[in-house]
């Protein structure tokens, strides 16, 4: 799992004073590209060298509690499922105990020319959790 | 159903030269205001006069074409259902006859003070498609 | 001169209930693809059938009274200025009689190597209003 | 001066592979945000407790190079000038020793009624510099 800090700005809300519903969506791809840092594996280099995309096939978002402007949120990234050549991540968004958002992403693994490709094991043996069995 | 015309600027893509994700929840939102608009509904009236707000409670896309820059996408949004506290809306995003993707948003309808409330009827009578009983 | 209607949506307002002032700077875009469009020029081809590209190096806003949610805005759109390698938009966002902003921005022509690059005369030619000389 | 972290998402890039022009006013509302709060003078209290609200009228950038997906940028953040009823913020965005960006924005002091109001004494004696005469 991995912590990553947003700072809510007055670009993320909307007039009803809450955060725009869509901008959940920026803060997930924030904590997946976190998630990824951490693990040694950016998403920057598997365009470059491994030669995958992992474009969005997903998006899911249960709103549950409103954010609010200068909000310090803390979204939870979790890698959900490995598949052959696909990733599910799933995050929770918390503003200290209370539960704000929960939602998920579901990533294919694509060559540079579109087509379906296995997840490289280079990149699977970082993203895998310690002590879990292939998703 | 109501159709919404979609221009892609430059704005809305991200350095994979595709629409970002997030902006497709800008798209069904734009959708849903013009649904409500063509049947007398507005917004921003519901807030004003009825004293109700409609938040997102829950959103979905899936995406299966990627949309690209200047594209003219068209937006066809219907309402999928009609709770008693609640409403969902369904899009379904197409450039010409290839459908781009597909989603669905879930609002509650809450009172001023961000209590649950029961949809008023002088919006579902506007809202309901005619012939189809309640949902 | 080249008008674009801009109806504004919640997202692009933020919780003082106006349009964020980042967001002038997506419609000004809108307005200057349409200008382009409109004189037969897309800024799609530009890049794909001259190989130039039009970088914004320069952006302004005066920000001179809000727009609000559900607004129906008019963007005027005028060619500036056509230097050696270089053009001027200027924008003018209306709000029926009411001036809501006005701003400009200046593009530098770049080749794809990124090297300052003479405006194409195909392009030049297009987009000068009858009747001027050249900027 | 104050100094402001912020990482290249793909959400602020644009299909030219660098960071979309509009959201560089994204990245100065937060470096303005963190100066006001390093000095104990959150944005959030000045509309609160002061009763105060500081709209942008004016905004200016300077695109000087490209910045790019996952760059780590570093933003810095000083008042430019403090009037009687508006402050002026400038911003220099850098990734290491490379400028990318300048630019400044303007705001006016606005009451509740939206009133040009004079900047209260107890935020401006927290902004001002050590050493400096009022603006």
């Amino acid at each position: 799992m991995e912590k990553t800090d947003i700072r809510v700005i007055y670009g993320d809300t909307d007039q009803m004073g809450v955060v725009y519903y869509a901008n959940y969506l920026r803060y997930f791809e924030s904590g997946r590209n976190e998630y990824l840092r951490a693990r040694g594996a950016l998403y920057r280099d598997l365009e470059r060298e491994l030669g995958i995309i992992l474009p969005v096939v997903e998006a899911h978002v249960d709103y549950l509690q409103p954010a609010r402007y200068d909000d310090l949120l803390v979204l939870e990234t979790t890698l959900g499922k490995l598949g052959r050549a696909s990733a599910r991540f799933d995050y929770r968004l918390l503003r200290h105990a209370t539960l704000i958002a929960t939602g998920h992403t579901i990533h294919a693994c694509l060559d540079r020319a579109g087509k379906i490709h296995r997840l490289p094991a280079s990149l699977t043996i970082r993203l895998q959790p310690p002590g879990r069995g292939a998703g």
